[in-house]
This record gives structure tokens, sequence and C-alpha cells, in this order.
């Protein structure tokens, strides 16, 4: 156990690399990695690049592509880290992956980290598969030792305050590792105590469980079909907190400069707090991270409204004005004055009142970090 | 805030040091520094040696000569860390080598880290003075940006399981690294709240300090009474949950082999659990630490009279066989007869039992992983 899953990250990336070795990490993935896995381990992180094209799925081939880069460069891999259900896709890898990922760290002989803290979020089928799942699998060639799970009961029971991470290894060596280096980040005595009554409490957990999924079903359903209706659309997912919103459509130019400044509108004058596809090191501009579970239904009806509005107003002016499709860069003083109309800032989401662990505050103070 | 003084330890030199870089820290001190400061950020220590003729006081030229032989070296020193009141001596530092060493850090622009976790442990007079007291002083050139102190609440409220370290620095740039780096070690929410109100209680956190207080003067002394009696003096102290007991004339040959061999006896027949003087690096051998504060009275006494029983019979044994000094170590299963046909055996102090946080797990443990 260690403090939370951030410290149960930077626990195995001490225990299984040297500064310098270097962890392939599929795209989009979470940006707190570069600080967690990198900032006082000295390890790097090598980008599988996934594709749109390809809902970014993770292939063999990206696998072997990055594998190559970091050869190339002189770089040694030390291991894959994938998170399953995936932060920010909101998608599951299924059976053929997790097997084919299996059998490339195999072959490699490279350790593999899955992180699985939002194993309990899928809310719809299919169902999540473990990694330990798969390597019990008769057919499945494994080296149980390079096997290493992270969990936490910060995404699945929602207890982020609680410092609760896990590193479950199926290697010796990492957990005697782990054992002594979890004196940095112990889980409080008072908190091991409700969390230990709490967890035997089998019908409880099952109940709050099945009720989270259910809650996020319905949240997703609203909210997805909620932006379906002014052409936007998410990527198909089932699991997570969040959608991973495509408004590409919306941007100026197809880079990640277009991106960042459609971010600023949609923080500043949209006043929505969403995070930049880029900060995920996406490969295609124009995705947004969508946080749909962390606040009242109130103020999801403010959010949505808000975003349909923007991009409403949008649709209209880049049709009845084809010319000026950067129209939301121009008018950014008349969606505000449209906004205001609207009278739809009783609810105002601004960058003051962020906390410091949403995701908005995350990008940019992970990117200052590095 | 970190994760229990040993998160706020690594913390603080993650900030302050790159690998390779060193502290100066004087002997003896306590064991888990050589893991918390060194095993994760590659730093190295620098032991300052105090003596046992001068009590193992913090002197000028001891620290000078450290510092020399560092440079001789080519060691870059970053810091110095000192520990008031000292872990293990339960001595206090006084103004005079306060003020001493900061003028000596000042003049070298090297750091300092006051380990004062033990601030309230203080039973008699002289009283504790905090570094943050001399540096205000008017007199005290210092460049403040110089300055950190590590707390926690651990030994003076007796809450080590809720893991509340923190780190008290004057320097913007460490506590804005430190903010940062907390994550990894955050407190968690609900041990926060229970200890906000707390704390808040000034009523109760006065009554129970000066009750703690009371209590550790009074174990000290029957404790320190009742070894005097069979000639078995402690360092003068009036701090800390233990004192630092003189076996030296019980030592087969002055030397660290001959002491972590009495070290073996008393733990294998005399069935106490102490810490031998070399696991915290001291100059001098023949020197064990021994807590005194985390027991009941009753366990207490049986300690007491166990080792009062060693004494004694190695005292007897030495006096009428003076040609055999070595008796302890020849006549073991004798020792472990008499200790049993005295009926002390009904609380087992066995090695099994122990905690893994108990003194005698940390010291090999710690020599384990150097």
């Amino acid at each position: 156990m260690s403090g939370g899953a951030t410290g149960a990250h930077e626990m195995t990336v001490f225990c299984l690399a040297d500064p310098g070795d270097a962890f392939l990490v599929p795209t989009p993935y979470y940006p707190g990695f570069d600080r967690d896995l990198r900032w006082r381990t000295g390890a790097q992180l090598v980008p599988v690049v996934c594709e749109r094209s390809n809902d970014f799925k993770v292939t063999r081939e990206a696998l072997e592509a990055a594998y190559k880069s970091a050869q190339e460069a002189t770089i040694r891999v030390k291991g894959l880290l994938i998170t399953n259900p995936s932060n920010p896709l909101g998608t599951i890898l299924d059976r053929e992956t997790l097997r084919m990922v299996v059998s490339f760290i195999n072959e490699k002989s490279i350790h593999l980290v899955c992180d699985e803290i939002y194993a309990a979020t899928v809310f719809t089928r299919p169902g999540f598969i473990s990694i330990a799942e798969i390597i019990q699998e008769k057919e499945i060639e494994c080296n149980h030792d390079l096997i290493h799970i992270v969990y936490s009961l910060s995404k699945d029971l929602g207890f982020p305050g609680f410092r609760v991470g896990i590193v479950y290894s199926y290697n010796d060596a990492v957990v005697s590792c782990c054992r002594k280096m979890s004196s940095f980040g112990l889980v409080s005595s008072q908190t091991q105590h409700l969390i230990a009554s709490m967890l035997s409490d089998d019908e409880f957990v099952n109940k709050f469980i099945a009720g989270s999924a259910n809650k996020l079903a319905a949240r997703h359903k609203v909210f997805t079909e909620g932006l379906a209706k002014v052409g936007i659309s998410c990527l198909q997912s089932n699991a997570g907190l969040f959608v991973w919103m495509d408004l590409h459509h919306l941007l100026k130019e197809q880079t990640f400069e277009a991106e960042i400044a459609l971010w600023k509108v949609i923080i500043r004058e949209v006043k929505l707090n969403v995070s930049p596809g880029s900060s995920f090191h996406c490969s295609a501009p124009g995705w947004f991270r969508v946080c749909f579970a962390n606040m009242d239904d109130q103020t999801m009806d403010v959010a949505l409204t808000r975003i349909r509005a923007f991009a409403v107003q949008n649709n209209e002016t880049s049709t009845t004005v084809p010319m000026k499709r950067q129209c939301w860069q121009k008018q950014q003083s008349n969606l505000r004055l449209s906004l205001k109309s609207r009278r739809m800032d009783d609810l105002v989401m601004t960058q003051c009142s962020m906390s410091p662990h949403s995701p908005l505050a995350q990008s940019p103070l992970v990117r200052a970090r590095n």
C-alpha cells in the first residue's frame, strides 16, 4: 500500500527502473504520469502513438514502433504501462488486445504495469477484464515476474482524499522492495481501520459499485446525447468518469496551437473546465476530456447548456458566414455577451475557483514541471 | 505536509540535493536517515564525528572537520542536518550551539535542516529552543532561505500511525517544490480532519503535552536510577523517549564487534529490545539506546529487573573471577538458566514479536538496505 495511485506508480518505477530507463505508454495518457513516473525517479516515458483512425486502440504495430524508436535512441526500455480502463478515453481493453500486450512484453522481456484504478467504473457491457485474468489463461505464455498492477480506492470508491494506493505485483523482489519503500507514503492507520471495516461489508461494496455504475451510465447517456444533438460526438466508451469529446471540426486549423486556442475560449468564455488532448499527448488535435461525474445534476445541466450554446453559435456562424470559420476567435466578445444574455453564468466556473487537482490544473502544472 | 517525518525528510532532500550531493549529520544519528535521506534521492550523508569525551556535543571543530573531509573527497556538501532534541541521545542543543550551527551553515552557504520531532518531549529544564527562535535573534546573521524545519506528530503527540509529517521552510522555492511533491505522500483527509479539530483545542493539547512530559520525567527517573544502582550510567538527558545507556565496561574489548556481540546477548538471552550504538554511527563502542516510553509500568519493571540481573551477574563474575571478564559470552547458557530461575520470562520479548518499527527492526533493516 502507498499514498494513492500517485505514490504507487512512483514506487513501482523506483523498483523497476534506473534513471534514464524508459517505459512505453500508449497515447493519449493521463498527464500526471509525466510527473509521477519521471519526476523523482529519473525514468523516461516513450509514447506509443495510437491513432484516431483506429479509435486510439493499442496495436502491436504501435508498440513495436515505439520500442524500435527507443532502441534507435539507445534508450533502455524497462516496461510498458497501460491504463485499463483508459484515462482519458473511457474505453476498456478487450481480451485480444490484452493477450497481444502480454505476448509483446513477454517476448521483449520487459515489465508490464497495469493501471486498473477505473476497473469498477465500467457501466455497460462488455465488462472489464483484468490483466490478472489474462495471465491465468492456459494458452498464454507469460513470465509472471513481469506483471504489476496498480490500484487505488480513489475512483472506484470515490475516496481520493484517503490516499489509498495499492501495488499488486507477481514479482517477490518488487513486493519486498515496495514494502520497504512504503514508509514514505503509508496509509493513515485511522483510515486503514475505516477502509477495512467498509471493505469487509460485501453487501455494501457490491451495492455501492452497482449503484455507482448505474449513475455513471445515466449521466453518460444524458451528456453524450445532449452533445450529439448539436453535432458534437465523443469516442464510444463504457467506463471512467469522463468522455473524450471530439471538437476537431471547431478548430481554426488542424494543429495543436489551434486546439489550445479553442481550449482557452472554452475555459475563459464558455467557462467550462475541460482538458485539451495535447496535455494527454494525443496524436490528433481537437480532442478534449470532459469529466461528467464530479458535479451534481444542476451543474451538469448548466455545463451541457453552455457547451451546446457555444457549438450552436459556432455552427450557425460557420454555416451562414462560411468565409469566416475562425468566428469564435474573432467573436469572443459577442460570445461572452451571448452567454451572459442567456443567464447561464449563475454557476460560474472560473480558473480561480478550480481545485488544484482539477484536470485543468493538472495539465499546465505538469507541462510547467517538465 | 507529507507522509510522516520519513516522507518529509526525503522530500526536503529531493528539493535541496542532486544525486551525489551530501548532507553533514552529527553522530550518533537516527539510522533511518540512511534510508530516508539517501535511498531514493541518491544523496550522501557525511558523518560529523561527535566524541564521548565531550558528551557527544556538536562542536564547530567537528563540523569543520566533516566539511573538510567532504571537500577533500570532492563531495559537494549541500547542507547540515541536526536533530534537536537528539535521537538517540535524548539531549537538546543549547543556545550557544544553535548559534554556532547557524553561523557555520551561513558562512558555508549550505542548508540547515532541523529535525525537531521530539520538541515537546523535553521533560525537565532547560527548555527546548527551536532554530526558528535563534534565527530571529537580532545579532544573528543568517540567510533564512537556508533554514528548513522538519516536524511530525508521531512523537510529541503519539500519532506515528497517522503519518503526519511537516516541512516548515523559510525558502519559498522549497515550499513551492514541496507542495508539488506532496502528492506522493499526502495525509488522509479523514486524518487531517481529526487532527485539525484536536489541535484546535488548546486546552487539550497543553494538558496532553504537560501530562506526557510529567510521565516521561517520572519514567526516566525510575529507569536511570534503577540502572545506576547496578553501576550502569546513561548520558544525562532531558528529552526523547529513550536513554543512551553506557555499557562499555561490559565489552570484552573496546570494539564495535564486541558491542554487537553484547547486543546479541541482550537480545537473545536477556531478551531486551535495545539498539546498539554502531547502528547510530556512534564513534565510541558500548552505547545502547533504550526506549523507556513505549511500554506499561509492569513491562518496564520486568525490563529493568532483567538488565539489572544481567549487570549484577556480570559484575559479580568479573569481580570474583577477574581473569574471565568475557564471562557473559562463555556463560550464555548459565545466564539463560539464571534468568529463567528468577521467573522473569513472564513477559517474553522475542525477535518474532517485535514490531517492524521497533528500534531493533530499524537498525538491521537499515544496514541491510545500505
